[in-house]
């Protein structure tokens, strides 16, 4: 038995820049929360989950009921996870769908546990936590540029921060930020997030990176906010290979399967195919192709190889979604990669957008698009406390309690909807 | 690392009675393959597996391959095995469907050495095997009474040898057997192997039974040896809750999928859906609703937890399936199922009707029909090397190279065509 004593857990923020998206505009902090979870064999593991109030609260509620369990004994901590947390008011409009509420809560708050004790485990029997995993597969995991239309600055802060990347609103400044991001990481394929301007704008975004970056695999995301004519309408300036996928044009796990049956460029999704309960609809409906994981919300590491293996069952491609993260979050992304063989795509990360960090070090590196996957037991990171007391006081300070795109976009255009499909 | 440094594979061969199903009768010897996976640090890790002819060369030729491989990197040594392995000819009539013999044969013998290697990953981190799986949800595994149709002794052979349990053709005496074997074992359900007489005395059987065990769930197995008409002709008998679960009545997907639209009585296989590849079809015509489970087939322990996780997702009971075995896939089994939390009915054993052992201590105790998931490192069973010996000596001496029901029975019936559906 190597059993939890305590776990703390940090709130914190971080610089983020005013990145577009068709919800609007992410404000000018990211909210985030730490976690470290120490046994009473004196190990220490960390994890790193999402900084909504709501998320904090449930960490927080659950995590007393956690110590005294045995760190290895996940299944009993994901059981004790479902018979303590409270669920939100089905009425609070959390609920994605009738019923759905634990299927979505209960997997985001043991993941955050399951990762911190990965960590304890790896370090308690010197392994890697690929090796947990049932071992890597490849010794790196690629990554792909993630690349986002911006404002040059956020327009309602009296803060001084600018952001290093400056304005992207054109095709042009868009293969300025992807040359800049590419020149400094290294990446090997290029997503753009859309849903931002007239579609046709962004398809010329697309387009000049293609000429520009001609051995770079492309894939754009509108989140949904294109109706089916609308898709329809652009599947054939996506002809001729231009798309490795298409992410999320269309709203709904309905309007996806119909653009499927409209063309060959496979469809991927972070937001149709949230959970396993999504899966037999979406599978049945052939809404996707591609299933963009991401073990946050799927419910951990292990989770996300369970999901890996319906996607080999179904002959479905496997990649992965990422939000605003540090590198705990990063590292945990990597270990679970390097563990799926049939997570060939380069998986999405947020990591380039921040600057800073609460691991010891500072930011990871990347290699020709890459991080390598550590050998040190553990996720192989530490935590830096000062830096982690730095963002923290920041979380303090900086008045956001749950990501709002929406809310900012606002500021600057007050008639703002926010709402999809927007095109 | 811990490097596997050598691998040891042993045939044996113990006594098995005169059990009958729809294909014939049980050899006067059942076969299995012992595996002794050694590592340089000077761990050693056991695996249990089919003894037929075919399965001991393929062990034999994939075993020089994994040395020097790191038990800890499964992921690797599955894809070491992939490459390797030599497929049978597409024209051996082993191949059940085109394009399935590497994905019926890789998860085969994979599976006897991923529970070697979870062994010895066990023992170099004093965790028992259930740990390494997520950890148990359970302190002990429920398995169930297997009873069988039987001839008091094998009639073809000049071996004195008999079993203990006696013949068993009529309803009195499988009411026998089953008073004899849970007076034993304790167990809390139990199973007929059916497919031997004509429906009706069978279901005469189980009614005995239900009269003689009122609170015990039953279950019954032709092995698909009844037509579809049979089946529904059958159907009514088996209302009033009468069966847990109706395993493999008709043959095929498709004679599933007919008699799963006339009844809510829930169909089990462990005939149509052998492996991830049968899933999407069975799922898409509804054939099955619970899936009998069996790590020496689906690909191992890991494997047959991510076969529970699509049971949990698309709604499908998991119970579990047996052949002839004894105790190192019996602490497999156990440590399989503690670990999966939708593992709810008891399991499948043929342990029963086996007198010997290769472990240290003998026969694995039972208690109310239950295995108490050991705590001990690894799968908690050491080799009796002087017992593994004699089995080797009888697989030498025995004459059998391969299970063959049909044959043996044709000893007894020369116009046996042992083929389904029978009735």
């Amino acid at each position: 038995m190597s059993r939890i004593q305590s776990i703390v857990i940090t709130p914190i923020a971080f610089r983020d820049p005013p990145l577009l998206n068709v919800y609007g505009v992410h404000e000018a902090w990211a909210l985030r929360t730490i976690i470290e979870l120490k046994t009473e064999d004196g190990q220490y593991g960390l994890g790193e989950s999402y900084g909504d109030e709501q998320t904090i609260s449930q960490l927080r509620q659950v995590a007393p009921h956690l110590e005294g369990m045995d760190v290895f004994n996940m299944n009993a901590i994901r059981q004790k996870i479902e018979e303590v947390i409270t669920l939100p008011d089905p009425d609070s409009g959390l609920d994605i769908a009738p019923g759905t509420l634990g299927a979505t809560t209960v997997p985001r708050i043991f993941s955050a546990f399951e990762v911190a004790c990965l960590d304890v485990m790896g370090k308690i029997t010197g392994r890697p936590v690929c090796d947990l995993l049932g071992g890597k597969v490849r010794d790196e995991v690629a990554y792909s540029a993630y690349l986002f239309y911006k404002f040059e600055r956020h327009g309602f802060t009296d803060d001084p921060w600018v952001d290093k990347w400056g304005e992207a609103v054109t095709p042009a400044q868009i293969v300025d930020q992807a040359r800049a991001m590419i020149d400094q990481y290294g990446f090997q394929s290029i997503k753009l997030k859309a849903g931002v301007f007239e579609p046709e704008e962004e398809i010329q975004a697309l387009e000049a990176l293609r000429d520009a970056f001609p051995n770079l695999p492309l894939r754009i995301d509108p989140n949904g906010g294109w109706t089916v004519e609308t898709t329809k309408r652009l599947l054939d300036k996506f002809g001729n290979g231009l798309l490795q996928y298409l992410e999320d044009p269309a709203h709904g796990k309905e309007a996806m399967s119909q653009v499927s049956a409209m063309t060959d460029i496979p469809l991927a999704t972070n937001m149709y195919v949230i959970g396993f309960f999504d899966l037999p609809k979406a599978i049945e409906l052939d809404s996707v192709q591609v299933i963009l994981s991401d073990h946050h919300y799927w419910g951990g590491l292990k989770a996300t190889q369970e999901l890996a293996k319906i996607c080999k069952t179904w002959d479905m491609g496997l990649s992965m979604h990422s939000n605003s993260h540090l590198g705990i979050s990063l590292m945990a992304m990597t270990h679970a990669a390097a563990a799926i063989e049939n997570l060939t795509y380069a998986c999405d990360t947020h990591y380039p957008w921040q600057e800073e960090e609460v691991i010891k070090g500072g930011k990871i590196q990347f290699k020709d698009g890459a991080v390598v996957v550590p050998d040190r037991p553990g996720l192989g990171v530490e935590l830096d406390h000062e830096a982690l007391a730095v963002l923290a006081e920041n979380y303090k300070n900086c008045g956001i309690r749950a990501r709002d795109d929406v809310s900012e976009m606002r500021k600057y255009q007050p008639d703002w909807k926010g709402t999809v499909p927007r095109f």
